[in-house]
């Protein structure tokens, strides 16, 4: 019999926010699958699930961070390989992952090339670092009417435009260019309406209030993100 | 020393989605609060995590629904107070609400209540039902450069003009309003595009792969939710 794919959401870095799913899932993996990109944030995942894994074969998927797409897409499918040789060994694969699987994972590209090729695959999701973020802060991502936007960080070109829009938006890692933005939104008048988190639910948790505060002790790396409100 | 109130979020409806940190909160609490209201969701916010409240002080928290804005604010206010009642006797108190505390939750006003009186709240963040809609479906939510709207059931009026904006979107709770949002969808063209997940992560769940495909056997009650991609 064939083995059978998990995509399996971690949540944002906190073990704790493991659900019991995701650790259940992995106990009965022979196999974990990481993925290792050129940036440093696929390496938390596994950090994540680490002491549920003992005894476990390590598998490492590359995902080389390059700008071209036909690039991009042979190393899915050769990562997607790498994975079905397990799974055509009769091996379960447990693929971790940052967040929830269905956001802005690697994961998907993966999951679409198993099932496309008949074999078996399936999601557990995971709590997405916006809904963590929030709880952190103590503030709700939207209630009542409001609807809520979630930007990734490769819109910042479109920023200004998408911020114009009605609702409430979460800009998603949003480190590298978070002064733009923020400078953005300080003209648009969403100074206090603005939070952020940094690193959220690890141990160099950062979270502000407004971009005042924010301004006056800038910190946080690559898990930065942040919540714009209609409303205080 | 005064108690402290925890939001907890549940999760969608399998108790295998709840994640550590709110097994462990609730079994840390000695009162638990369930949210009830005319509506038929909340008592499934309990029956998630029946088996961790045992011998645990239940206390229900009222919240008519009715359209008269005074009036929810004022039975908001009552139940804060009867939360607070527990907290002066040095309680600790599990407020348990179906899916994420931040996401179009009942709980949110509970807290900002509590915390403008001086008293210490925390939100665990849930699963989200649209993070475990499109794990059962087998899609992605958002990749690359994509954008998602979270739009509630209650902007049906303005459904056409949000659903005419770019990127993916998700339409909470159209369960009432579900055959006119579906019309909509097609007249736009989105008819593949369109997922409709219902009860997810219940023992009832029915998920439909496009428009079409649900108007065959509708089904669904409460908890339906649609999923629309601008790619297929």
């Amino acid at each position: 019999m064939k083995g059978k794919l998990y995509g399996i959401g971690t949540g944002p870095g906190d073990p704790e926010l493991l659900t019991l799913k995701a650790i259940n899932t992995i106990e009965r993996c022979s196999v974990i699958a990481v993925p290792k990109s050129s940036g440093d944030g696929e390496r938390v995942a596994y950090s994540i699930v680490e002491k549920y894994v003992i005894g476990k074969q390590l598998h490492e998927c590359h995902f080389p961070m390059v700008r071209d797409l036909e690039e991009r897409k042979k190393a899915r499918l050769l990562a997607a390989e790498g994975l079905v040789k397990h799974l055509d060994d009769g091996k379960d694969v447990a693929f971790v992952t940052l967040g929830d699987p269905t956001t802005y994972s690697t994961y998907m590209y993966m999951h679409e090339i198993v099932v496309s090729q008949g074999y078996e695959a399936e999601i557990v999701p995971g709590i997405t670092s916006f809904a963590a973020s929030a709880a952190a802060l103590g503030i709700s991502l939207c209630e009542g009417d409001e609807t809520l936007m979630i930007i990734p960080a490769s819109q910042n070109e479109r920023i200004e435009e998408l911020l114009r829009q009605p609702g409430n938006k979460v800009i998603m890692k949003s480190g590298r260019d978070l002064a733009g933005v923020l400078e953005k939104l300080k003209e648009l008048g969403y100074g206090d309406k603005t939070k952020v988190a940094c690193e959220v639910s690890m141990e160099n948790q950062q979270l502000y209030m407004s971009i005042d505060e924010y301004e006056k002790a800038p910190e946080g790396g690559y898990f930065t993100l942040v919540i714009v409100k209609e409303k205080d």
